[in-house]
């Protein structure tokens, strides 16, 4: 850490799920820089698998993206420091109307280090346990359960592109099922 | 998309990589809401495979994370619309002081659905030519290489958590090595 080293920090924004911060780093020939800094909460997903062996999966209106995605459940922390394991149990059975009878941990993921500190803890879930869905308001969400090999199919086509639900698959596929 | 719909989008920030906006959005029971959308150019990053078989892995500061990672090649496109692949071939030699003799496609990766259109573009590098790494001055990155499986070991055991370097990894291991 002598190469680059931040001299401070200052709040741009306050978002609704982010907020903005510019960086001042000062590089070790002197230099200086102001680099961006956007700051999450923090989140959870899940691999959630049916007594048959097929994966839940979550379809949505993505408005970054302006199109649907298929992605596993997540959801961000209702606060900081909450443990990310709760948060799986809860967005799971929010986001699928499935209770998981088990979760473990898979993976956890930054997802964009070059500018955020997200991190996304994963799990496994099985034995699951039929409940309800209840989205929050302004959540619209359809569930669907596919074989593992179909989403393998859909990665490699580029039909799914979500990075977490993309490192989750395949860290499910070698941890368990190759 | 009639659950959902964007009826504004107001730029709050422009910064060095991402710029910050703040979208209305009306449901259809008709209320409304802010949410966040931060706008990236897009990236792309490489699996660099050596004729033994190694992969080339990039060891940097993460300011945002406050350590260091272990990541593949990656960076950012130069400009909106810039082919993906001819970043790859760029940021390879870059980071790394190795030209790919050739770059196949192996995943698209949306790194952050819930509020950010960056899009990278992976890529295999294979029959790499020895060149000079030449970093920006802001840059600062040793280079290693790894055996697939002991940076698979790594995955799992927490010690990778950068999202595109998950998934490139696993993709080319579920791809090409398993």
């Amino acid at each position: 850490m002598d190469e680059v080293r931040r001299i401070n920090r200052e709040l741009v924004h306050k978002g609704a799920v982010v907020d903005f911060y510019t960086d001042t780093m000062e590089f070790a020939n002197g230099h200086t820089a102001k680099w961006d800094y956007i700051e999450h909460k923090g989140a959870a997903a899940v691999v959630a698998v049916t007594d048959e062996g097929k994966i839940l999966m979550v379809r949505q209106y993505r408005n970054a993206l302006e199109r649907y995605t298929l992605e596993i459940p997540a959801g961000s922390l209702d606060r900081v420091g909450e443990p990310k394991i709760d948060c799986a149990f809860r967005e799971l059975e929010e986001e699928t109307g499935f209770r998981a009878g088990t979760l473990e941990p898979l993976l956890m993921l930054n997802t964009t280090v070059a500018f955020c500190n997200e991190l996304i803890g994963i799990f496994v879930a099985k034995d699951l346990i039929p409940s309800r869905q209840h989205l929050d308001e302004d959540e619209f969400v359809d569930v669907y359960a596919y074989e593992l090999e179909e989403l393998l199919d859909m990665i490699y086509s580029q039909k799914i592109t979500d990075g977490k639900t993309v490192a989750a698959l395949l860290a499910y596929k070698v941890k368990y099922a190759s």
